[in-house]
Formats: structure tokens, C-alpha cells, sequence
């Protein structure tokens, strides 16, 4: 095969979930007379952050979604963020809140996550959804790995017996993938930093996602022959020329992706890949989200899920 | 190593744990002027699930925890269940409440599971519970993997780095019990039905928690020289004698003992391994929640977690 068609692009799979959630958004604007409404709560002034924030608007924008950004300073008290959560959770016309992590050290990201009504948790880190979602009968999943698996299935079609190794254990990406993939029939392995024999772990895998965030760690001699490989990290690679001092950099994954798709049989890029999934899915949730929050059945898009 | 100090003793490690539990509930007594209260709904006359709830009233009894035991028909219906515990949850004397399963199959087990207040629920099955334990912050965690986890810490004490295989996916045994594996820094692959070379992963494992229910289908060709055993399963099996017309039953689990112990490093027996340990943590879970009702500091026994 030419490496060329062993790229998963990430960018046409979200477009083409976009394209199916755009009639239902705007059936639903139709029938309630107004369209579905994502707040989106930005504290403090995190560039990264704000890029994110910006995608999600724009996305939300294009796509028949209201939204409403919450700029709030990075010295705002937790009580006053708190408030403005619960004021989103009593507004009828809000169906979907999301707080842009990570959030200033003096505000417990946890006291957070548990006060966003689970009803409107479409980034799905309420305990009670993340409970729903490993208990097989989920709700809201968390975009990312949401993106994923999406990809995944198109990609594959059946998991059944499939290896499956997680590089990253944490909530946002790792676990909840793990859960997905289990629930998909796959035989699951979860890795992290203290996982001795990471190389050996991997070169076992027929699917291998990677989500640590360190830059082109994962080479070509982690990688399995035809194994399907999804890189979740996105990592700031400082290219600055010392003579110009001009400050230059590019994004990279976690994969040496030059090397690995060589081995693989197909690979995410970066950027495009699963960046580009993970805001399509925030658009999923939410459409789902106005729909159940009218009592409405959401037409099921991701295959086995929502 | 001679074979008998290979096993792990459940009984022992369960009456340790309870003698230590015990001057907690004395002196939760002597505050309250009650004593920490377990309901246990029992619904129809399944002949196992009898025995269990039999087991579990006793404990209680022994360790100065008051039990009511609620006795319903088979032909119960859900709303009359619900009901019940409706009581149960309003019941300021009542601190932990456990529906035994399975139920009749005209009732809903998991909108029963929902209707349990969290705070109550000595089960973990609740899925705010069952979510806060896969988020890393456990209130309630399932008693037979924490019996399990118990055992493991006691006789490993760092978990740091082992390849842990699990057996089986449920939510009461495989999923949570891989949930505590992984916050103890193992490496965990959960294998299923649908798992492809099972016995290659065993025996890739240095910790194997087999929850299948299938009698000693485990043999020594699926377990690692030195690997730690923990036998999950509680079978049936049948000994008639058939020129007697004689029913003779024996308990075992799903690994083949007698073989399996000449190859493990240490192995849990069935019966007098798990068993033992679930319903001490049953005991555990609702002491715990007696203090946490009153807003009172709970000890850590379970060393890293409660």
C-alpha cells in the first residue's frame, strides 16, 4: 500500500460526522424554535487554551449551535465559578456546559466537574457519567476518545478479539478508551509510565493508541506489522533558529509518524487526526444533549453508542 | 516452597480486617448511641442468593453492626422494590443498603442500582460511585474487589510495574478490579470471551485474577512461574452418585488448584479465599458509611484507599 493511503484522516471523518449532525440540529431548531446552545467557561488566559475554546465556537458556529463564551479571569474565585455553572445549569436554553481545562491551581477541577448539571456534562467527566460509560450504558462520553473509537470503527468495522493497548491512564483519554474498547470486544491493556517492557506491550498490539504527550517517543520498533495506530498526543516541538532568533515551532504527536506508518497499516496524523474528531464529537454531545434535554430520542450516529 | 504456604488464606485476612474493623464500630456505637445498620432487600428464594444473605446478616451480627433483613416475594414488583428502598434512603437510621443479586427478570436491576442513595450504596454499584472509583477518587468500592486488592497489598505490598490479567469484564468483579490494579500502578490487560490466545496473556501475568464461573478451567499451562492467583470463582460441581441416587456437590473455583499451586507463587483457595474477604468488605464498606453519615473522619484501613 501507498503510505499516502495508510493515513486515517481525521479531518474528512469529522467532516463527515459534522455533515450528519448538521440536519439534526437544525430539524431541532425547527421544532423548539431555537438551536441547540453550548457555554463554553474559559478562565484565565492559557494560549493553548484559548485556541481550543476558539475551534469549539467556530465549529459550534458553522454547525446551526449557539454558543456562549464565559471569559473569566484566572484570579476569579471558585465560588464565583461555581455560581456561573449553576447559573447554566437553571437556564432552560443552555443544553450543553463545558469548562476549558486545565482551570488555575486554586480551583478544584474535581468540586468543578461534579457541579455541572450531568445532563448537560458533554464533555463527560461527571462521575455519574464516567460511572454510566464503564458500567456499559453510557451517556455523555468524553470527545476525545469518543473521536477515536469513531474512527476506529470506520476504520475497522468489527473489533472483536482485537489487542488493543492504551499507552496513558488518565481520565480524559486512557480509561475511557479503555472502556470503549472493551465494550467493542477488544482485548484491553492498559500502560503508563510505570509499565515495565512498554516496547514489548505494543509490538502486541493490532491497535495502539497513544496518548502520553511527549513528542515522537513511540518509533517504529514499538509498532506490531499492519497494526492500526491512533496518536492522541499533541506536542509543541520548538524549532527557533539560534542565528535569527527567530521563535518557530510545529506540533507533532507521540509517534515517530515518518517511521511507524511504514510498519502500520494505517496511522492518524498530527496535526488532523484526532484534533479535528474530538470537536466534532463536542458537537455531537451537545445536539444530543438539547435533544434529551427536551426528551426527544437522538438519532444513534456513532455506531453502538449515544 | 511447600505447597500450604502458598495459599492465601481469605479466612485469616478477612478476620483480621474484621478485628479491626470492630473497635471502629464499637466506638461508633458508644458516640451515636446506636449501632452502624446494613439493610440487605432480598427478593425471591434463590437458593445461593439465600446463603450469601445468611452470611452477610451474620457477620454483621458478630461484628456489632444491627442488620435488617427485608424479605419480598418473588412476584414482587419494581415499584413496590423501589418503594422499599425509597424508605430505606429517608431512613436516618439505616447507613448502608444492599439489593443482593441477581433479581427476578421482570425487575429493572439498574434502575433499582440508581435508586439507592450513593451514600448508602456499601455495594459501589451506584453509578456515581462506580464513576468516582475509575476517576481515581473511590467512595464505595464493589466488596469483591476490594477483598481481592486487600489480599494483594497484604502479600505484595508494591503492585509498581506488575503485568496484571484480569479474566472476565463485569461490572461487580473485572471492571473496578481493574480500575484498583491500575491506581496501583500495575500494567492491566482485561481479557473476555471474545479474547484471542488466552492462555498466552495468563501467562504474561505476574498478578492473574480469574472471575469467569467456569469450573477449574484454568490449568497450570495458562499461569506464569511465581505468578500471585487470585481465584474469583465459586462453582458448583456436581459429584452424584449414580448407583445411590446420592446429590453430592463440591465448591471449586475456575482454576485447578491442585495443579496451579505447584507453579504460583501463592494461590487463593475455593472456597476460604474471596468468599471470605467480600463480606468483610462488605462490613468495611458500611461502617464507612455509618461514619461518613455522621460527617465523621473514617479510618484508612485498606491501606491507599476508603
Amino acid at each position: 500500500m501507498q503510505n499516502i493511503n495508510k493515513i486515517i484522516n481525521g479531518k474528512m471523518y469529522a467532516d463527515s460526522l459534522l455533515r450528519e449532525i448538521l440536519p439534526l440540529s437544525s430539524n431541532y431548531s425547527d421544532k423548539f424554535l431555537r438551536n441547540p446552545c453550548l457555554a463554553v467557561i474559559l478562565v484565565g488566559e492559557d494560549p493553548a487554551s484559548k485556541i481550543y475554546v476558539k475551534n469549539k465556537l467556530l465549529t459550534a458556529e458553522r454547525n446551526n449551535i449557539k454558543s456562549i463564551e464565559i471569559k473569566l479571569l484566572k484570579e476569579t474565585t471558585e465560588e464565583h465559578l461555581l455560581n456561573e455553572i449553576s447559573k447554566l445549569n437553571k437556564d432552560t436554553n443552555v443544553d450543553g456546559i463545558l469548562v476549558q481545562l486545565p482551570l488555575p491551581v486554586h480551583i478544584s477541577e474535581k468540586l468543578v466537574i461534579q457541579s455541572i448539571d450531568p445532563l448537560k456534562d458533554v464533555d463527560g467527566f461527571h462521575p455519574t457519567n464516567f460511572g454510566a460509560l464503564f458500567m456499559g450504558d453510557p451517556n455523555f462520553i468524553p470527545c476525545t476518545p469518543l473521536g477515536c473509537f469513531y474512527m476506529l470503527k470506520k476504520e475497522l468495522k468489527n473489533l472483536d478479539g482485537k489487542n488493543a493497548v492504551i499507552i496513558g491512564r488518565s481520565n480524559i483519554v486512557g480509561k475511557p478508551m479503555a472502556s470503549l474498547l472493551l465494550s467493542s470486544n477488544c482485548t484491553v491493556t492498559i500502560t503508563h509510565s510505570k509499565t515495565k517492557n512498554l516496547r514489548e506491550h505494543c509490538r502486541n498490539a493490532d491497535i495502539l493508541i497513544s496518548a502520553i504527550g511527549r513528542p515522537e517517543i513511540i518509533d517504529e520498533t514499538y509498532i506490531k506489522p499492519n497494526a492500526i495506530v491512533i496518536d492522541v498526543g499533541i506536542n509543541r516541538l520548538d524549532l527557533n533558529n539560534i542565528k535569527t532568533n527567530e521563535k518557530k515551532y510545529k506540533l507533532v504527536g507521540d509517534v515517530r509518524f515518518e517511521k511507524v506508518i511504514n510498519i502500520a497499516q494505517k496511522i492518524t496524523p498530527v496535526p488532523g487526526g484526532v484534533g479535528p474528531m474530538t470537536i466534532a464529537c463536542l458537537m455531537h454531545n451537545t445536539v444530543k444533549a438539547a435533544y434529551m434535554n427536551k426528551n426527544e430520542d437522538f438519532v444513534n450516529i456513532i455506531e453502538g453508542f449515544s
